[in-house]
């Protein structure tokens, strides 16, 4: 079963190279945060904010290839937790199939926010309930 | 007129964020340098040394919505430099037709790199005039 979350927070750290974002349930309260490097988390705050950029970045390389080819992408999955790495996929409809792309959570994020609207972000229940166990002790 | 090019050398600054990439004519010993970001010019020297990773990066999911897609990348144009601004594109082969997809040199040359056989570089022949021009003054 998978959970609808949306992001709702970015936590930039000035000591070292471990960002953080939150992702909180859409229909509920609970909440659990992925571990991150700092250009993907510079490129979800830019999109966050609505930063102008005068040169495509590379998630921006990442949507326009799926658009250019006929691809339309669709929303994001957090499937999978094992040993403290997420597994993520991009899911994108291209013609009748659905085509699954393997990703880190932070380049799915940063795509998903990209798109307009973003794309939902789903997460399966037992890496939800996996995250919050483990991120409270 | 193009020109191929070869990436010659990535110098990494540890002073600050502007890495510099040299590129040198295959048939000839012409060679201008580009400054591009820390994370890119990672991306590039992570394919150049072969270094294994064990998930996908930003770079890697370019190439691979291009794949599922049907599309194959055939080559990388350096093709414009304005202001100190370099503007390259990424020719991509879907079923008939060429697409251009527009991209900062840093990215194409990243995407370049991790093709198998590299994908060519090409650079219009006044883009590497000028290049040369400026770099020597």
């Amino acid at each position: 079963m998978f959970v609808q979350m949306e992001l709702s927070r970015i936590v930039f750290s000035e000591i070292n190279n471990q960002q953080v974002i939150y992702l909180r349930e859409v229909a509920g309260t609970r909440e659990f945060y992925i571990l991150i490097g700092i250009f993907e988390a510079s490129s979800i705050d830019r999109r966050v904010k609505g930063a102008p950029q005068q040169r495509p970045l590379t998630h921006d390389l990442v949507c326009c290839v799926c658009n250019e080819l006929g691809g339309k992408m669709q929303e994001i999955i957090i499937s999978r937790l094992e040993e403290q790495t997420y597994f993520a996929q991009i899911k994108i409809q291209h013609g009748e199939k659905i085509i699954e792309i393997d990703a880190r959570p932070s380049d799915a994020i940063a795509i998903a926010m990209l798109c307009q609207p973003p794309l939902p972000i789903f997460v399966e229940e037992n890496v939800l309930k996996q995250s919050i166990s483990s991120q409270q002790s």
